[in-house]
């Protein structure tokens, strides 16, 4: 598996250490991680710390010119709210743990010519659709259903 | 003038004290505030916290029920981001200050059946335009350009 993909399951296994929901994320600047992060909605109470958010949030400001040539990384599909982050700052690749549990703003992203790589993994699938099993109400308060 | 747009404007001169970026929200449910907030870029350090994100965490977490009953304003018409957070939790209607210092993604919100009502404030468009005359490398930052 890709390295940051692995790193984006860990800050996701740290939030569901902390009581949160198991989604994670790393913003990869030319090979080198610059900002890591993970939901905070149950940890910090926020509503806007989506895993990706997160990410960008601890990566702190930066010039246009680096987010245009980042990699994102995020264990899950990006709700429509990461996919506007990840539009306004023009991050042009999202690579995404999986899919199958969601599907997030994926058509948005690639109508606005953001490349998305769907990796499928089977230990992002699993961690999901377990937490979702035991914490429905969590869950879809997130996604805003 | 509305008054909740009034009150998003005063959110906005009071970035503007801070040092911020003069950009004002407020979410109401049914006539009532439960939100309010302003561009953080400058006083946090913040990539997220736009006026609108700033309202919306400040309201803390809210059922999905509420969201759907509520109207955000906002001095700005909003970026990408904001737009997604809209679209996520399902907010219906969305009152904007201003769309002529910047057009943000009103057509994606149209697309989604989002009710926006465009006030054209000559208060809100002074405000902004003055603030991008002075200041420019923070307001091109914030819009990711």
């Amino acid at each position: 598996m890709d390295n940051f993909m692995r790193l984006a399951i860990e800050e996701a296994l740290q939030g569901l250490k902390e009581g949160g929901i198991p989604i994670g994320s790393v913003l990869v600047h030319k090979g080198k991680i610059i900002g890591r992060g993970h939901n905070r909605r149950v940890q910090q109470g926020s509503v806007v710390l989506h895993g990706e958010m997160d990410a960008l949030e601890n990566a702190g400001r930066q010039p246009a010119a680096i987010y245009r040539e980042c990699v994102i990384y995020t264990t899950l599909s990006p709700c429509p709210m990461c996919t506007g982050a990840i539009l306004l700052y023009g991050i042009p690749t999202v690579v995404i743990g999986e899919n199958q549990t969601f599907m997030g703003a994926e058509v948005l992203l690639k109508e606005n010519n953001v490349e998305v790589i769907v990796a499928n993994n089977k230990e992002c699938i699993e961690m999901m659709q377990q937490f979702i099993k035991h914490n429905p109400e969590l869950w879809y308060e997130d996604i805003g259903e």
